[in-house]
């Protein structure tokens, strides 16, 4: 994996603009956070979120149509729907996870 | 610095809402990734990310006030007021660059 270097860093203005656009989005990147402890179904992802089922609708649609999260169907019985992150999603996870290690150390909760 | 392993990052759900909240604010990861390049004055962040004057005043503010960049006066001549990171907002710029290389490598452009 890539590390970066605090005194050398530089985030390019243009993506990040194009990052945050998606991920900013309020729900995105926590629903993306939830979908890394594995394939979910929707009631629990909504359940464990703590948002509305046309919101997480909204949002899972939105995050499939870029490719970070894909619908499985697994044939049962019983027959149960599965959201999970693809290659490019999983691939997002160490950068939230090192926002969550600074959010920690450096973000007071409200 | 910290690494994290793409097979084992479980972002927690209520640091990524956190970090988010504030991020995820339309220019706020954008005038920080501005600011790693060094202290910059109003004039020439407003250019340079093109926004309005009157919309990055609202963002500095919000950002200083969560202690991520401060304003310093430089006793001229000629005065000058610029705005730059600090340990708290550098500290943050590792994993802005992690979303940008993956953004890079992951996000189409619109």
């Amino acid at each position: 994996m890539k590390t970066v270097d605090a005194d050398s860093c530089v985030p390019r203005a243009e993506l990040l603009g194009r990052a945050f656009k998606l991920l900013g989005k309020r729900w995105n990147a926590v629903v993306l956070g939830h979908l890394s402890h594995g394939p979910t179904g929707f009631r629990e992802l909504s359940r464990a979120i703590g948002i509305s089922p046309s919101t997480l609708s909204d949002r899972l649609t939105e995050l499939s149509d870029v490719g970070l999260i894909e619908r499985t169907v697994h044939e049962g019985p019983p027959l149960g729907v599965y959201y999970e992150l693809t290659d490019r999603g999983r691939a997002l996870m160490p950068a939230l996870e090192q926002i969550t290690l600074w959010a920690d150390e450096h973000l007071p909760a409200d």
